[in-house]
């Protein structure tokens, strides 16, 4: 059988998805919880790696297990097993073929921002804190920029493997919702720290580092040295996976 | 100069406010910043003891040094100062003799219930997880019941050494806000675990273990058995503080 799971969890004390030898990763506790459920050793696929302190409200994840039991236990007997921090929040049947990870057709990320004088510490590990005023609107509109089919290399952090540096970002906005700002990108795939350099560039556009008006420059130079600093891995949150 | 501070706290790393020799605690947090900032040595006034675990959207607390320094400068130098789960959100002059503990006239409590099927690991240590469904409209005419002036000894934990067990509740709710239920109570004041059992005792009502409308009755027997439980400090965040 070949399960489908949907996961939640807060990143905050995870070197991101995968397994690692000497860091505690989420794959890691659901590989555990997996064989604590159904008493198998299995490899589970997740559908993106995320780095460390990254978040999830949705994070999709397969594994193979010869045992067969329902979807309610499941849910409840993995949630029994995992740390709090982390939750299953749906189980399904998939296909014998479907990969969590090949499968994939998009993703969207979200990137929150505190922006308030103060910090709030309820945000601590939850958003990004920046103390200067944000203009929501002038950033949506710069953001636009970078929708369509492009080479990222720019946005690309050094030490990368993709064997194509070409994504195509379906849609791109800010939007403010009282103090939080949100940054909102859909893509077939994203670029080793991609999300965090858009964001990043955006607020050194609003600190005038960069000239508005020139992502599409900035793109077109294929040079990392081009874009916006890599901003911090709390405001990231992989939001939707879709197959 | 006597200043008057609003702090907000997330208490999960805390043993609530108050100074205590093996335990660290915001009081020692926030004593420690006023001495790093003003280079003096004091006792910092709270508005209110709270528990480990519990937090503060609003919480009051003064102090008197000799140096003066505007506002803006004691909030950004106590924050630098402060841990991030600790910030100083305003700060005024008081008169000379204010007290944040005895001047207070009434607080807000919030309680939040995580309420689903499933936990959500952003509420870990945030709200209170219950899984099973909760009637906040049932609840909300039974919390009614909490509105007045009466002897609270029912809802007061076992040790405490408050001189009176007379309260007056100003007003107690109950409402929805997607997952999360939240409880609302205002008073003049709230004895040692108050809020904590009338929540439970909601609860427990709830579960059918306490009879609907017998609220009454059980302020009226002064007995903390006929009460129902404690319920989790991580649901509780002071809210309000009115002089």
């Amino acid at each position: 059988m070949n399960y489908l799971l949907t996961l939640k969890y807060d990143g905050s004390r995870y070197h991101g998805w995968q397994r690692q030898d000497n860091a505690i990763t989420v794959q890691q506790c659901v590989e555990h919880a997996v064989r604590q459920l159904f008493g198998e050793n299995v490899s589970v696929t997740g559908c993106s790696r995320t780095d460390t302190g990254v978040h999830a409200n949705c994070f999709k994840c397969n594994f193979r297990v010869k045992k067969e039991m329902s979807h309610k236990s499941v849910i409840s007997g993995m949630n029994h097993f995992l740390p709090d921090d982390i939750a299953v929040i749906s189980s399904e049947t998939a296909d014998d073929d479907f990969n969590a990870r090949f499968d994939c057709r998009s993703k969207e990320y979200i990137y929150k921002i505190y922006n308030a004088p103060v910090r709030d510490p309820f945000y601590v590990n939850r958003a990004y804190f920046y103390r200067y005023p944000l203009d929501e609107k002038m950033l949506n509109a710069q953001a636009k920029d970078y929708i369509g089919t492009h080479d990222f290399t720019s946005f690309c952090a050094a030490g990368a493997t993709s064997k194509t540096t070409v994504r195509t970002v379906y849609n791109a906005s800010v939007e403010r919702e009282g103090d939080i700002v949100i940054f909102r990108v859909e893509g077939d795939g994203f670029l080793y720290n991609m999300v965090r350099i858009m964001v990043g560039t955006l607020i050194n556009i609003s600190e005038g580092k960069i000239e508005k008006g020139t992502i599409p420059a900035i793109i077109e130079a294929k040079d990392r040295l081009k874009a916006g600093k890599t901003e911090a891995p709390e405001g990231l949150y992989l939001n939707k996976v879709n197959y």
